[in-house]
C-alpha cells in the first residue's frame, strides 16, 4: 500500500510555533514585562445575544421526542440557506437556495473544493497569502504558479496578457494583507477567467468588515462572476464563530465547464463525504442574519475597526507604508529601516513588548512587510501604539 | 480547466428517493391508512441531559468575554480528547491522546482520510455496504474489489489466500446487516493485513448496541490492530448526535506506512483542510462519556434494542433468515418466497403499511435480502409486527 506521497512535499510551518517560542522566551528572562499580542488572527469579543439565545431555544428542543432533529440536509437547513439568500439580496445579489451550502467554515471547503478538479489543472495562487491554498493544492499533487502582490500593485495582483491558469485564488479582503480589490479590479478578474475557461475560488471571509460602499462584498456584484465564480465566506469574523464552526459556500448554477454543473458536483461532493452542520449551530447561524443579530454583529466589527484606525493613524504618524486597516482586521505595514520580518518582530518584541506576524510567513512576497491586527482588547492596542511611537528608539535598532 | 472526470463513473442513487416516492404514492391513495416506518437509519430519542446540561453551561461561557473561545485545536480539544482515551481504557485498550482525533462526524472522516493515500491502492469493500465506501474511493479514482457477503459466510466475509488488496474497509456491527465479527474473525484480518502490508478502516459506529461481552466493541481488542488499523467512531447512534454532530477518529502512533506516520499525515491533513468542531458540541461529547453520561445514554440504546428484540422474536415465529439484531440496531431478512427486495418492499407498503428498506440498495449481494431497523417507537414496532405476524398474507401474495 502506497501512501499520498505528495503529503511528502508540504514544507513545515514553524511560523506560529517559532512565535510562541521566542515569545515564551522572552517572557521567562522578563517575567515583569507586559507583552500585548497584535498577532491574534482570531476574534475576541464574545458571541452577541440574538446568537446564543437561538442556541439556547435550539438546545431545548433537542430535549425533547417531538421537537429532537436527527440527520439534516447535507447541504444545511432550508431556513439557514433561505437566510444566507435574503443577506445577498441586500448585496444586490440574487441567489437560489440551492447555490448555497451551509458548511463548518470556509477552511473545510477550500479545502474539500479541491475534489471536484481535475489534479492536472495549474493554480494561480496570490503571494502573500493564508498559507492553506497553497499546501491543499501541494497535496493534490497540482501545478502552482505564484501571483506577486508587491508595494508596487499594493498587493492586489491583476490579470494581463501572459497571466495563464485554470484555477485562480482571491481572497478579498485580504489576508494577511488587508487590501480589497475595487469592483473594477475584480471586473479583470472575471473577464480574464471567462476568457480562458478559468475558475475563480473567491474567499470572502473577511466581507463584513468593509464600510466603504463603493467596494464589493462579494464576487458576484460584477457582472459575470455567476459563470466563472465559487464564492466562500464563513460567520467565524463576520460573527466570532471561529470556535463554534459556520460558513457557507456559494456555486452559482450557472458555473458549467465540460458541460456539467459545478454545483451538481459540489453537492455530490458534500452528500458523500459531510453530514451537515449542528442543527444547534445552525440556528444561531440564522440568528446572525435577523435585523437584532446583523446590529449587534455591526457592533462587535465597529468595534474591531475602531482598533484598526488607531493602529493606521499611528503607522501614518510614524511614516511607516502599509496598506489594509480600514475595511479589514488586518493592517500590513513596511518594517522600517529595511529590516528583514524577523528582525522587526525580535524589536517589536524586546524592546515594545509587542507581538505581531512576520509577514515572511504568508510568502517570499511577504519577506520585509509585517502584519498587525485588530482583534485585541482596545485599550492594550492603544497602549501598544503610544509604545511604537517611541520612534527615536525603532530608528536607533 | 478540467472537473474530475471521475465524478462522471458515480452511479446516482435512487434508492431513499424512489422509497419516499412509493410511500407517498400509497398515501395519496390510501389516506386513512397508518404507515409505520422501519427503515429509518437515524435515532428519534432525544439528547440525555448529561449532554444538553453541558451544551447549555458551555453556550454560557461563549457569551462572556472572559470565557469565549475562538478557535480550538483542529485535533478536539485534549478535555474531549481524554475523555474517549477514558472510554477505550474501559474497553482494555490504551491509547494516547495524540491517537484521538475529534472530527463532525465518521461519514466526513471515512472519507477525508483517503487524502493520504495515494490513488493508485486497490480497495477491498465489503457487499453489502454503507454505499459512502464505494462512492468515496469512485471519486478518487480508486480500484475497487467486492468482498462478497452472503447467507453462507453470515454476511462476514473472511481474508482467504487469494485476497489481495491495499486498503479494506471493515464495518461491525454491520450496516445494513447487523452481523459482527468476533474477535477470531477479525484476527484473521489483523493477520491478513499485516502480512499484506495493507490497512483496515474499521468503521465502529454501532460498537455501543454490542452486548454480548465476548464480542469486540475495538479492533484495538485484537493484538497487533493498532500496525495496521485506523477506527472510525461517531456518537451519531451511540447519543443520539445525528443532528449535533461529533465523531472521532484513532490512527495509532504505531501505524506506519513506507517510513511514514499515518497519525503525522492525518494531523497534517486535518490541521489544513479542518478547523476543529464547535465548543459547545465538544463539551456536550464530553459529557457523553462522564458516568451520569454513560448510564443516561445505556438507556436510549435498550430502548432501541428492545425494538430489535421484537423484530428478531417475530422474524423466528414467521421462520425468516435473518441476521443482526441482537448487538446492532439492524435486521437484516431474507425475503420470503424467494421474493426480490423490491417485491418484498411493495408487499410490506401495500400489505402491511410497512416501510423497511430494500437490501439491493446496498449492493448487488443485497438482492433478495431487506433492512428493519429499530429506531422507531416500541408501540409501532410492536403493531407493525402484528401485522406481518399474518404470515398467510404473506404466503398468498
Amino acid at each position: 500500500m502506497k501512501i499520498n506521497s505528495n503529503f511528502l512535499n508540504l514544507e513545515d510551518s514553524y511560523l506560529f510555533s517559532l512565535i510562541a517560542k521566542k515569545v515564551n522566551e522572552y517572557k521567562q528572562n522578563n517575567p515583569d514585562k507586559e507583552i500585548i499580542r497584535l498577532g491574534i488572527g482570531d476574534v475576541t469579543l464574545p458571541l452577541v445575544p440574538a446568537v446564543t439565545d437561538a442556541m439556547k431555544k435550539a438546545t431545548a428542543e433537542m430535549e425533547k421526542t417531538d421537537t429532537f432533529k436527527g440527520y439534516g440536509e447535507e447541504q444545511g437547513y432550508g431556513f439557514l440557506r433561505r437566510a444566507v439568500c435574503g443577506y445577498y439580496e441586500k448585496k444586490g445579489v440574487s441567489l437560489d437556495e440551492n447555490e448555497v451550502f451551509i458548511s463548518d467554515g470556509a477552511k473545510s471547503d477550500l479545502g474539500n473544493i479541491l475534489d471536484i478538479f481535475d489534479t492536472d489543472n495549474t493554480v494561480l495562487i496570490p503571494d502573500p497569502v493564508y498559507p492553506v491554498y497553497v499546501d491543499t493544492n501541494i497535496m493534490a499533487g497540482r501545478k502552482i504558479t505564484f501571483l506577486i502582490g508587491n508595494e508596487g500593485n499594493d498587493f492586489l495582483p491583476l490579470p494581463d496578457e501572459k497571466t495563464e491558469g485554470d484555477i485562480v485564488y482571491i481572497c478579498s479582503p485580504n489576508n494577511p494583507t488587508g487590501a480589497v480589490y475595487t469592483k473594477e479590479q475584480l471586473k479583470l478578474w472575471v473577464d480574464w477567467a471567462i476568457e480562458k475557461d478559468a475558475v475563480i475560488l473567491f474567499d470572502s471571509a473577511y466581507e463584513a468588515f468593509i464600510r466603504d460602499e463603493n467596494l464589493p462584498t462579494s464576487i458576484y456584484q460584477v457582472p459575470g462572476a455567476k459563470k466563472c465564480a465559487i464564492e466562500f465566506c464563513s460567520l467565524s469574523k463576520t460573527a466570532g464563530f471561529t470556535g463554534t464552526r459556520c460558513g457557507y459556500t456559494v456555486v452559482p448554477n450557472e458555473l458549467v465547464r465540460e458541460n456539467t454543473s459545478l454545483n451538481k458536483l459540489w453537492l455530490r461532493r458534500q452528500s458523500t463525504k459531510f453530514n451537515g452542520v449542528p442543527y444547534i449551530v445552525q440556528r444561531g447561524a440564522e440568528a446572525v442574519f435577523t435585523e437584532p443579530g446583523l446590529s449587534q454583529i455591526r457592533e462587535s466589527i465597529s468595534y474591531y475597526l475602531n482598533n484598526a484606525k488607531i493602529i493606521t493613524e499611528t503607522m501614518k504618524e510614524l511614516g511607516i507604508w502599509f496598506t489594509g486597516g480600514t475595511n479589514s482586521p488586518y493592517i500590513w505595514l513596511k518594517c522600517p529601516e529595511k529590516m528583514s520580518s524577523w528582525e522587526f518582530f525580535d524589536l517589536l518584541l524586546n524592546k515594545y513588548n509587542i507581538v505581531g506576524t512576520p509577514g515572511v510567513g504568508f510568502g517570499k512576497q511577504g519577506e520585509g512587510f509585517f502584519r498587525l491586527t485588530a482583534f485585541g482588547n482596545t485599550d492594550n492596542v492603544k497602549k501598544a501604539m503610544d509604545r511604537m511611537r517611541q520612534t527615536s528608539l525603532v530608528m536607533s535598532s
